[in-house]
């Protein structure tokens, strides 16, 4: 699906503890910025339970039709860490031991490198490390697949250490428009209007509701500064004419 | 995939808002809370961008797959509210203005129901409204299928409607114990020997990081309220056995 213009990744969350509503994942909206960063567009995220089927299908799934793959979660001790056995299997290939994290147990545990420590160890063959600045084992790289840390400092931090790693494409530009006290409803027709006239652009009405009513944050996304600057401009000529009055351009200044 | 003992769902998030990075998606964890009160497993959950062929083929693939689907965003007014014809394409159907909707913009709009208001009220045939509490256009049920807003409070309003209509499974119990100042390489054996005496219950690790150093809240899930309570007793044991010492049942006492 690689393109010269677009690059694609995906997100594999794995975890029960996201599925039963015990935790609010924030790792996916990190991912998400951190590759809008780097020019690459995040297409679709997925979260499974911890169940090394679930696991296998939907790295093989998502590593085949994106250019990337992040997963989170699943990598440390315990007998519910199962990520490493599912990218291993996905890839068709064993897991070993990986020196360089071997060896960082011993210079930190010495002797105490019991059997749970070693499963943080455990790589697919092939696989190279992605350093963890915090605490603890590094994630690993195989193919296009990263497998990150679940705790969120952790992830962020290794987060670090794949930015080089990624060719990106151009850099999206995101502007926003904001309407206050008016509903999509009187948007939507000057909102079309302006995107017909400009498909080359993604135009998106985010819409929010509070104690004042009704509103939207309009947001228009491309590739050239100039070009996104212009549609704005049109885009808040086009809501005034429709007689919508409360439109402000957020941190930047009213329109 | 449904059982006497087990009832599954999952949850589809359509919006390249989350995808960009641009929103942080709390519909998810809403979501699974409300399924787990009633008994529901949340199985998968994926989240697609604001396209045609993606939504359909992630609404075949999960309604198939689950007893209930739950979609979250993309039903409003504007140009890139997409949802409802997503869904009638997947279920093969074509899309009509629901008489209640529309009866309802007639009520609040008058003459003034336009072509993006009346976009509002597309339905897919055979779909029957799902009730917004709060402000503006219902969601709707097609088949196992709920079509629900993006708007958070409004979201959770229409789960309100919901709740009756589900057939549930056993509500599953979940307790906590608390281990801070060890890290999961001296807990996973204690926690994987306890585990493996009670094949019924879902244990699992969910590692934290403070400044402190890493911890570990240990979930204990089952369906039955003595099983699980006494697998709590049997699991704190074990940790203190293996000499760790800060061990706690949070919300109720140390444990």
């Amino acid at each position: 699906m690689a393109s010269a213009e677009r690059v694609t990744a995906a997100v594999l969350i794995i975890g029960d503890e996201i599925l039963s509503g015990r935790t609010q994942d924030v790792n996916l909206n990190a991912i998400a910025k951190f590759l809008a960063a780097h020019g690459v567009d995040l297409a679709e995220a997925r979260v499974v339970p911890d169940v090394h089927e679930e696991i296998v299908a939907a790295v093989n799934a998502l590593r085949a039709r994106y250019d990337y793959l992040f997963t989170t979660g699943g990598i440390g001790p315990t007998h519910d860490d199962i990520t490493a056995d599912g990218v291993a299997a996905a890839f068709g290939v064993a897991l070993h031991e990986h020196p360089e994290i071997m060896a960082m147990l011993h210079a930190r545990w010495g002797e105490d490198v019991n059997a749970a420590r070693r499963r943080m160890a455990r790589v697919p063959e092939g696989g190279v490390l992605v350093k963890n600045p915090v605490q603890g084992p590094p994630g690993f790289q195989i193919g296009n697949v990263f497998v990150l840390a679940g705790v969120p400092q952790i992830m962020r931090g290794m987060l670090e250490d794949i930015g080089w790693r990624l060719k990106g494409g151009a850099v999206v530009i995101s502007r926003n428009v904001r309407v206050e006290g008016a509903g999509e409803g009187v948007i939507a027709e000057p909102l079309e209007r302006v995107a017909k006239a400009n498909p080359d652009l993604s135009l998106g009405s985010y819409p929010f509701y509070t104690a004042d009513g009704y509103g939207s944050n309009l947001v228009i996304r491309g590739r050239d500064a100039a070009v996104v600057e212009a549609v704005v401009e049109e885009l808040v000529a086009s809501l005034k004419a429709a007689g919508i009055e409360r439109v402000f351009i957020p941190d930047e200044r009213a329109a």
